[in-house]
């Protein structure tokens, strides 16, 4: 059976984000949901009514102890009884959530969908509780079993990164600097702060080579954005016409071995990120992108840890393995650099609220490709494309979405 | 930008299940994912190596304490670094994946997908701690803190339409002996039992109307389907042609109000399932069914407690409100009957390890359509149409997938 059908195209109307911040004791999950919600309502010019499909992004029923809160958001929004999903892959949740719009749209299920995602992380749990809880999310019978837990398999990659290719520590604490100082910017960020190598270096030292302020937080907060075809948008949008038009144009998911042990050497061992290189070519041959460091005009990167975020930029495909700490000294990734990354402040500066993350990096790209950014984080004028890089585990699960202005 | 495209389809080359059981203590949740993955593979002719993308079915990090689950079972049989995600929608998760496989091939991201389902109720927590932990899935902040749980709910909705339609303890009753007579011909059932009517009223009250033989149990398995289009399908299934054609035509997902006392009266207040209504008339607009009691061959109706298979009858629309227990009475719903439901022994008699039993369910439609099922619980000869209805929470959240004979 063949039929002429028209392309379908998926559009980013609007975006909302809560307050991130350590423990946010107003409310629970679902207001902080709705705080997100209403935000990206306004911007898109939409009516909940109209939106025809949710998806939910959250991590682990762990944190707040309310199972399918998916299903809760979704109710506490007024979507009811309308269809939802909830979908998880650990820390790559929002960025899948984005993903999921793609997919549900382009099947033709609807024309409209609205993805929120959330997590609570600090209040409910003492924070030793919430590393246990964390460290569930490697494998419970091979990894924890020995003792694992995040930062020491994160350390171990970087110690490996840095025996390999030379990559020094203070290399790595200039992510830290930067995303922090990028979140001074972010009203919304959980972790604003201007510092310098020193205080990084010089912090409290938690797993080799990783010191305190190479982490982010654990954060509280949500995330929420609304996607569309062009002729549900121009019926149901009253800001489609008066915004910026922006597309997402590709999106990719690869994944990893969950044990490091299991991962094969040479190629790519542990020292880089095999599903993020999958994912970043599956998005890239979608949108076209030859090129990612002249291609892209920002990039929102999963920097869970400082040496995350160099390592992805060898995975994304910015520089060749081994090169990332070289560009980071020479400024390549600052705002008025070559391709200014983690403008928001990143997991690090904006805060990690798992389920929100992705979702809050989508909202950034989209900002800054309509040039709204609070002119201090704007990236430079007429910035045409955007790319956000979700991960989880330990770059188990990495999801790429990217976003183009098209006016 | 019009395309001439060709006209997407996904059809269904195979299903797996393990065995379900009480506590199965032979390995862990990625052994029983083998189980029913090999079973599947072998059943569509297909070879891991060759399927794109899957999706994974869990419903709650609590029983088995992973997080990631879903992250692991992919890894496990093969499939890194393609591309995975996990989808959950409470008791409706199963059904879910199936929607999901339909949203991302029909999207283009992919032309084959293998969904893969479990969940581990019985081994790691004692049955006490596992009830709690099923409350902790209605909503935290207004039910259960008023001593809310799942079959005290369910017992407020059957005395409503016990009350409103003069529905009989023994009507439902009968609900229990069918599903768990059909299960004795099912090798992989939890719970196969020849009784009768008094043996179900017979049994240890635990919230009036519903007796302890009413319910259905916690069940450890898994489950496995591998969708595809007609064109992989062509090249990469050994057992394309050898087999009858069965085709996913038809999905909906509706959902409603988290907590019962928000559900509007009187329509459909508390005695029926908004949601499913919703996700029935979407699955029914899409693969054209009019009249659901003569449309469909079989069906696996969700019945965790044997009232909600006869609430679902009347939502699913084989009857009119108030009506299913007289039609359970005279026996439409037996095999022989008009609409032979729950073939598979149902929730009731197979069991619900929750990731697992809507795809158990779909595998079960396959078997029925491809006339592949044990003699003893196969429908008519010459089956077209399949049904199958998963549901979460107390109806919060309804899928309906439909599976069509193409040959």
């Amino acid at each position: 059976m063949e039929v002429l059908e028209k392309k379908r195209r998926v559009f980013v109307l609007g975006g909302g984000i809560s307050k991130f911040a350590a423990e946010r004791t107003d409310g629970n999950m679902r207001d902080w949901i709705n705080e997100a919600v209403l935000e990206a309502l306004e911007d898109s010019g939409t009516r909940i009514e109209d939106i025809e499909h949710s998806t939910t992004s959250y991590f682990s029923d762990h944190f707040d102890k309310q199972l399918k809160a998916g299903a809760i958001f979704h109710d506490n929004i007024g979507m009811c009884p309308k269809p939802n999903v909830r979908v998880e892959g650990g820390g790559g949740t929002g960025g899948l959530a984005i993903r999921n719009a793609y997919a549900y749209i382009m099947s033709g299920l609807c024309d409209s969908m609205i993805i929120f995602g959330a997590e609570n992380m600090g209040r409910q749990v003492p924070s030793d509780v919430a590393q246990q809880f964390i460290a569930l999310a490697s494998d419970t019978d091979w990894e924890v079993q020995v003792a694992g837990f995040y930062i020491a398999y994160y350390a171990m990659m970087m110690v490996s990164h840095m025996e390999k290719y030379g990559t020094k520590e203070e290399q790595f604490a200039m992510v830290s600097v930067k995303n922090h100082r990028n979140a001074m910017y972010n009203p919304k960020a959980h972790y604003p702060m201007d510092i310098t190598v020193e205080d990084v270096m010089n912090s409290k030292m938690i797993t080799y080579p990783y010191k305190l302020l190479d982490n982010c937080l654990l954060s509280d907060g949500a995330a929420c954005l609304i996607f569309a075809t062009e002729e549900w948008a121009k019926k149901h949008s009253a800001t489609w016409e008066k915004k910026p038009t922006i597309e997402l144009t590709g999106t990719g998911c690869g994944t990893d071995f969950m044990r490091m042990a299991d991962r094969p050497f040479p190629y790519p061992g542990i020292t880089h990120f095999r599903g993020k290189r999958e994912a970043s070519a599956q998005a890239y041959k979608m949108a076209g992108v030859k090129d990612p460091l002249k291609d892209f005009d920002c990039f929102e990167v999963h920097d869970a840890y400082s040496g995350v975020e160099l390592v992805s930029y060898e995975d994304l495909g910015f520089c060749k393995p081994g090169e990332s700490g070289k560009l980071m000294e020479q400024g390549v990734f600052d705002l008025g650099g070559e391709l200014p990354t983690n403008t928001s402040g990143g997991l690090i500066g904006f805060g990690h609220p798992v389920g929100a993350t992705g979702i809050a990096q989508g909202v950034e790209v989209l900002r800054q490709l309509r040039q709204e950014a609070h002119p201090k984080r704007q990236v430079e004028l007429n910035a045409k494309r955007g790319g956000m890089d979700s991960h989880g585990g330990t770059g188990t699960f990495c999801v790429i979405n990217i976003f183009e202005r098209r006016d």
